[in-house]
């Protein structure tokens, strides 16, 4: 993989945040901020696209989050200036979970992710600003997320970013070290980290899946060039399975032109 | 428009159900049973594909929802012979309104479509039952649906029927009757229909549908035809201003292949 360009990409990334606000009439963004590092970036990109004032930012514990996440939610709203509420999910999670009880980290995990988005769009119709999504291409490469949770958005700046590059570029962006500097973790339980649940590092992820995707790259070649065999194959595995997340639900053919199918207009129609 | 041929479309849509869920991997269905006439058609539809015993219904009544809602709800079960159980949304949808109080209507239906969307997807994972969303087609044309709400699903096995064709479907699969002829209703407050808050009724909003986006005719043709400039003019704009909710979340191109862009593979890579 090839370093990224933090001044080129900054720019192309802030243009289109502007673009898509333009393009859907709105002048403000709200954004889910966790306390992690791709939503600080896409924080920063987002208060140098359309200026603090039109910024607002939503963090959104639950119970079981660690202060820290918290933590370096405020320090991030407070570096880049913008207004932030702080919305507890707990009562409305744990009044589901309280009449279905589980013990499934996942259960939960994908349910605080789903009600993080209705709050999220909730604001977006209260305060009429535009949801900006922080995903990464990593994550939603491998499926890492929760399908019409974190990954539900009007627009994913950063989307095309594998998650090595939003470390480089939250340090050209001057993201405060605590931040850059812990290790990546979607906070569902104590001591998880994104790594150990993946079960690699995100720089081997990132190679395989750039020269899987980007490079159009075979498995064997890759094996060929040392990779870990079994590595690549889960890898693809992931990609493979996920591919439900990245399309949009399968309608049944039933007239000329069909939804998601052969009714192609482009999102920006008439703009 | 032409009348649909109600064996056919019985026999291509279960097909697609039935198929569908063999490329998952799942051999459940989970579907949101309103009451209303579309979940009704789809719950039939999904019982003669996969049979009674591999479906479960979930009727996710809210406090203002009516009681003949959930009647009719439990009608439909009985007569399918599904599994059902009643999840309240009430507690949970409350309890953040509770905190963040609001007269909207708007902003109230979206938070309960969210929140059934939640839990389908809760009792998805725990019943390894594929979500099957129950949108029509001149609902997602229009836009009358809650993004990443009622219209989120696995697949959509009418969303290319009209709804003035889900409603000769019913009639061919023989629905209740009290369901076929009730007026069709998003149930957020009392007396509400569709027809009273789109402007026109379905049979007149289809039969331009159809026209403009099947037809493909242009909208100078349609008055042309004796069809009402006015009413032309705004399903245009309600198509057009709804555009987002049909396709992906735009992300910022930066590598070869991006997500929703140019990484094109198919839904079903690979089943």
């Amino acid at each position: 993989m090839s370093d990224i360009n933090g001044k080129i990409v900054t720019k192309v990334i802030t243009l289109f945040i502007k673009d898509s606000l333009r393009k859907n009439g709105f002048k403000r963004a709200v954004i889910g901020v966790s306390g992690g590092i791709d939503s600080a970036v896409v924080l920063e990109l987002t208060v140098r696209a359309i200026g603090s004032d039109n910024v607002l930012a939503l963090l959104m514990p639950y119970r079981s989050s660690s202060s820290e996440s918290l933590s370096h939610g405020k320090l991030i709203c407070e570096k880049t200036g913008v207004d932030f509420k702080t919305v507890d999910i707990s009562p409305s999670v744990d009044s589901y979970f309280s009449r279905f009880p589980t013990e499934d980290k996942m259960l939960i995990g994908n349910k605080c992710a789903r009600e993080r988005m209705s709050v999220l769009y909730d604001f977006s119709a209260r305060e009429k600003a535009l949801v900006v999504g922080t995903s990464n291409k990593s994550e939603m490469l491998i499926g890492y997320s929760t399908i019409y949770g974190d990954s539900a958005a009007a627009l994913l700046p950063i989307g095309d970013l594998y998650k090595t590059e939003v470390f480089d570029l939250a340090k050209y962006l001057d993201i405060p070290g605590e931040i850059v500097e812990k290790s990546p973790s979607a906070d569902l339980w104590k001591d998880q980290t994104d790594e150990g649940e993946i079960g690699m590092t995100y720089s081997e992820l990132d190679e395989i899946l750039s020269a899987l995707f980007d490079g159009r790259e075979s498995k064997q070649a890759l094996v060929k060039r040392g990779f870990s065999e079994s590595k690549v194959e889960k890898i693809w595995k992931m990609v493979i399975n996920s591919q439900f997340k990245r399309t949009l639900p399968p309608v049944t053919k039933i007239h000329y032109r069909t939804i998601g199918l052969d009714f192609r207009y482009p999102r920006d129609w008439n703009r």
